[in-house]
């Protein structure tokens, strides 16, 4: 069943949801979730409605035109997606390819519904996994001299791939801000720590020094400031005395691979808004 | 703040969001909260919607009358409650008092927003705890021989003490068809397995012999058939092969206390609905 | 740093550590791994011990003997490996390979200590996966009328590639117990419920009709009762009533990857001792 | 039945297990539990052993003298403790009674083996809880003025009632490095964040400011610095966008208590060593 998904955001005010839900009822939209979520504190709507496009009377092309009079009446900020278009992921990486064999294998299976039309890594260790799965691959190795040529080779290709999603599954390198400008939460990464602790480098070499009992893997969008973007999805496994730090990487790896997924799921469903530096996830 | 909360629903069809919505709107009522739910199976669609009081054009006495034309409309079952109106529960308990206890520290708390007017138990272990926080007690022993008798004078205290729904918080009697009846989907039992294993009697023993590494507990809405309600409520706790009876008996009371308490919880707020033996828990 | 492991048990009685442990003293042998667990229900005792090779006086192929004399003045039962010994694993697939992908990964990173000679299904879908990684594969489909044919063809692979593990990665097929005596706790399975739940065929959907809040996976060692050999392994995770099957069969996909690996993991790593249909398992 | 536990360190050399082993089995001490950590960064081994006393032929006063011998051959650190020996503990609160009333019902059910014969509060507010429990309780207002006074009060009351540990059972008052000194590995604190991150006050508000999808309570052994001492027990559970802070005060409380109380069980039964800022916790 193909179907329409409108993501807004506007201030809370009577009438938001009855006026959404008429303008679909009008056009013969049956609903297929409706979530909405109140920021009490800022008085913030935010709302995500998605319908059948069966009945539906107003054509793909004219559906955000047709609803932009309810939107201008309530400030709203608005998006309508489609559910049958593919979005299109690049995927960075560097020496550790769980995670990108992981995602592979949930677009294979379907249960990802995306294309991944384009690798990067800084290490050709997974150009070999990039053949296995026919995708083209491109070995940029990157240091602070070289920095900003290879960002724009990186960007050039983002742009020649039409990409829309960036997904950093281990990528160790830091993007600029002119790179994370092109791409404001369309770039999704995987910290191998439960954030806001151990920021930055070795969180596993970190977590051990603590003494921590747990540890975590926490998805955020990237923004500018190293690890602080909108968090997306975290979770978290058990660790005791007798774990060394190569049993939290051991460990830290099924985590890592299961958060990203998560992200990389509500992400592709249209299931997320961000406000505030923080994420409304729907279910 | 003051709302009303509508639970409802009906076949799945177009136009049914916007109706209730609209209903709303006209009346000046500020959703503060929607949720809904299709089983895409059955054609089957559940909503719970809240609203504020506070302008709302419609007084409380009239509300599930001015809403009757829109539920004929689409053949909806439907009840409307208000937030300020306070539930009064009735304990029944045995011997183990740790989910008694539970109860009454989050109602005192605040968490929990109820009256507990009755404590029932057939056995005299809880009457102190009762008689700290002033509430009347009930000690009913209760036997083959005098099951039916004592089950009248079970029905009756809770007729008196106008009980609108009960909880067995461990307490071990199994209570016949006739007192059950009385109160559909308003009997809500903590049942020390992950169901539907280990139903019956002695669930740690079961598990021990059955040499399982998870420990769970489930609350559930009580029906004729034992230990086979519409679950509301599961969660599970790590044991291991070092772990006796006891320990189970030990780590299961943290567990029993918590998921009874989800479940009172989201009944208290009104957020269950029940069908084909199963719960809609809206978040 | 290579290592032998001994594993033990026998009835509980004073002097049995300061024995073993005395011994290894003795002898040089530096211990680096020690844990017992008493059955104080059946007063028997179970122990692992791991302990250097580098000084160790008493050659590989001489140490059971010279153990033997210990062993038979407690009647234990016991067993020597030696950490730098890989065990020979089968893999048996159907037509769901997340487990036998996840399994070969683990090999290639390192994390699993073993070799997959061999991989048998009853479809041919796994073929295309074990070409990639260069390992022989065998399609065997079996139904009721050819059963002990084809299962005399999978003995005779089973010897001629001389394997120590059957792993069931999802394989839906029942062996009969012919083949199971050949293997005694030597072959695990993956089952996809929270055993003793849902027992047999379409656990899922038994799931589903259900209306539990929380799906598992189990992983045991198989025996002739369906579903009821010694339990190594099982996790949980969390559902709705919004998950339709196709939503649980998606977050279960997760748990029986990580739950097998993490029954396979101990298994490699001699941490586990089976009696009374239970297993202990070692930390 | 009645135990001896010895827990000690030294650096890791051959013969220390054995040696130990020995010296119970020479003594008729029939081991309940043996578990050992090696550090092997430090090369530092901890051990933990039980052993019944019924049949042992040293008499308790004696123990430690008579393992002299072994300690200083090793150079080891090391305490022996006896099973049935009821350690006497302290409670301090402020505003929040949940954890200390959770504890008393754990010491009342016999889960804890220990007394509680002092509650300290900067607030009025546990004393009705205290006389309940028929517990001595002093209210102590602390503030910048008062508080070398009032703390040397406390010491006071902890040498009076002969205080072997101490709770900060959600006591929001700092104490001095003097107080800290008297109990080293001796103040159990419940810090209602998943540490390092959310150090020092308001963690729920900071982490509602945070956006993290995950919540988490440490208990910690109190050291000079602030919310840094060595970890006992961590938990977690998980939040969304839809919980105001007051719902992560609510969520935290039952994750407050758990914690808190596996911390004090842990403790009571002598199965945590500390080093270098952490802890050797056994099971």
């Amino acid at each position: 069943m193909d179907t329409a998904i409108c993501l807004l955001s506007c201030q809370d005010k009577k009438g938001i949801v009855a006026s959404v839900t008429g303008f679909l009822a009008e056009n013969d939209g049956n609903i297929v979730h409706i979530e909405q979520h109140i920021d009490h504190e800022l008085g913030t709507l935010f709302m995500r409605v998605e319908w059948a496009l069966d009945d539906f009377k107003i054509e793909r092309g004219k559906i955000e035109d047709a609803f932009k009079p309810i939107a201008e009446r309530f400030g709203m900020s608005y998006h309508v997606h489609f559910s049958d278009e593919k979005e299109r992921l690049a995927i960075f990486v560097s020496k550790f390819n769980h995670c990108l064999y992981d995602i592979l294998l949930r677009v294979k299976s379907g249960e990802f519904h995306c294309e991944v039309p384009l690798i990067i890594s800084d290490y050709e260790d997974a150009h070999e996994i990039a053949s296995m799965y026919g995708i083209p691959f491109y070995c940029l190795p990157k240091n602070n001299d070289n920095r900003e040529e290879v960002e724009d080779k990186e960007l050039a290709l983002l742009k020649e791939y039409k990409i829309d999603t960036v997904i950093l599954a281990r990528y160790m390198k830091i993007f600029s801000a002119k790179v994370i400008e092109h791409y404001p939460n369309r770039i999704i990464n995987i910290h191998h720590s439960f954030l806001p602790a151990f920021i930055g480098g070795s969180p596993y070499k970190q977590a051990y020094a603590r003494g921590v009992k747990i540890i975590g893997a926490t998805s955020h969008y990237v923004t500018a400031d190293l690890d602080c973007g909108p968090i997306i999805e975290q979770d978290t496994v058990r660790i005791s005395h007798s774990d060394a730090v190569s049993d939290l990487v051991r460990k830290g790896r099924d985590l890592e691979r299961i958060v990203l997924a998560r992200a990389v799921g509500r992400h592709l469903d249209k299931k997320i808004l961000t406000y505030a530096n923080k994420t409304v996830v729907f279910e």
